[in-house]
């Protein structure tokens, strides 16, 4: 199967629509790269893309939109409601297919590399690409945003050095570049109208009061039923059937039960296999036991 | 996504290794149909090819392969312990990816016409693809084998006549060509090493003894843990979900559990997905959901 990668570029422009078209377009300019969503926010000033492809194509596309964002955003003047730092703000490599992570943070860095030398643009490196601890936190890179960012380079703060490229900032500010899995977001919801249930089940199954480590989740009401409503940080350490099934567990705890379940945007389809071999006891099921793996 | 269709032709040599070898060859000589596998079996004289790819493709290459058989297995020499009424003596096309059953039926229709015209061989449509009631079991079209439906052919009975194609048999003898969903192989061990449990199980569970209407099951003794050995041969109907926890209800009836379970062969990737599906509770899992409907 050929490797493919997916990205999730956020820049810093929600609002003129013929500078997103501009931007968009360089994202998908690749042979090879295929950006399959994109939406903006006019009150954050900020757009989201979705590509997958073939790691050098994505890498390339990625590149492309770079330069793009920075030829046509200027952060001096650029406001909006989103934290920020850059023209483009966030690139996270997330491995999809036949790549692991150690080679998605080898993406990362050679393009933050690429990108301070040719671009003349500072980047940080972020989560799994991280090279020091306080890194791995997107907060920690972007504290001060923009203007506090720039301040501090201009003082001379050799924490806030970049991992690659000039220790200042000028229009297009400065790019965080990482690695990251794929995140799923995952809704259950419970055959129960009272909420306080679904906020119960989701202190007690999340990583933050004392849950599983890759998960977040929090108790809402959505059209008159409770739902634990969760994000999956790293199916492949904290999966989606075990998770489930803790929910089942600690429902049947209220007297209540599992209603049904929803996605929220896309799943990798190795997360929905895994559920399979999971419950199904599949102990030894092999990528090419799946008929599909023999096609390309 | 591209279409794509299966199928796993069985050709009536199982013996000589350059004739096999010409016959897959020709099955694997068209760009867009790809052999995944191939088994030959001396006593049975017979061999088993599994192909995948464009339904276009793959129909060609189906006829390559039954014109190659033509050329160089003579029936009126053939012998081997499995039944058989022609070089090339039985076709599945078989729906994969975004192509239904009715789609291979046609595609099953348009082979079988091609073959009588361009190779003068007498085709049986068989299963989904049959014409007549008593055509959907393979059993009746190759009774007799093919010295027996020679003989009826000669004596003009009607009841024996092709769906296309001559009302008598050359060398290459007859070609049975249909349509079938994919057919899962899948093995549920359990906690005990008591075979009995495990045909008990399979008596509750498969259609023939009053169970559900797509399963053949046996129970069977596996390096000493008894083992529910089934045929899923409609998937979409018969689900493996649900079948899994019927042989697991049944079991906690004898007291047992479900170790482990195993395929054998190939499975479909929606199969899998229909498990995950079920499982959780995904009511309105969409194919655009999953990351990967994107990547083609």
């Amino acid at each position: 199967m050929p490797q493919i990668v997916e990205s999730v570029p956020n820049f810093s422009e929600g609002r003129r629509p013929e500078v997103i078209d501009a931007i968009v377009s360089a994202y998908g300019s690749v042979e090879g790269a295929r950006v399959i969503d994109h939406s903006s926010d006019a009150d954050h000033n900020r757009s989201v893309v979705t590509m997958v492809g073939a790691p050098e194509a994505v890498s390339e596309a990625l590149f492309r939109g770079i330069a793009k964002a920075a030829e046509l955003i200027d952060m001096n003047v650029q406001t909006g409601e989103h934290p920020r730092i850059g023209a483009t703000d966030v690139v996270p490599f997330i491995p999809i297919r036949d790549i692991d992570m150690d080679a998605c943070v080898g993406l990362a860095r050679a393009l933050a590399q690429r990108v301070s030398t040719e671009l003349g643009i500072p980047t940080y490196l972020y989560y799994r690409a991280a090279t020091r601890p306080d890194r791995e936190v997107l907060a920690n890179i972007r504290k001060g945003q923009y203007e506090g960012l720039k301040a501090e380079l201009e003082a001379g703060n050799p924490d806030r050095l970049p991992d690659f490229g000039p220790a200042s900032l000028g229009s297009a500010g400065a790019t965080v570049i990482g690695a990251r899995p794929p995140l799923i977001a995952y809704n259950i919801f419970l055959t129960s109208d009272d909420v306080e249930i679904a906020k119960a089940i989701a202190r007690a199954i999340r990583h933050s009061t004392g849950g599983m480590r890759y998960l977040q989740a929090m108790g809402v009401l959505v059209e008159g039923r409770a739902q634990v409503s969760m994000n999956f940080l790293d199916y492949t350490k904290t999966p989606l059937a075990l998770v489930t099934e803790l929910v089942r567990r600690e429902a049947a705890r209220y007297g209540v039960g599992v209603h049904n379940a929803e996605l929220i945007g896309l799943i990798p389809q190795q997360a929905l296999i895994d559920a399979a071999q999971w419950y199904l006891q599949l102990d030894n099921l092999q990528p090419h036991s799946v008929l599909e793996w023999h096609l390309t």
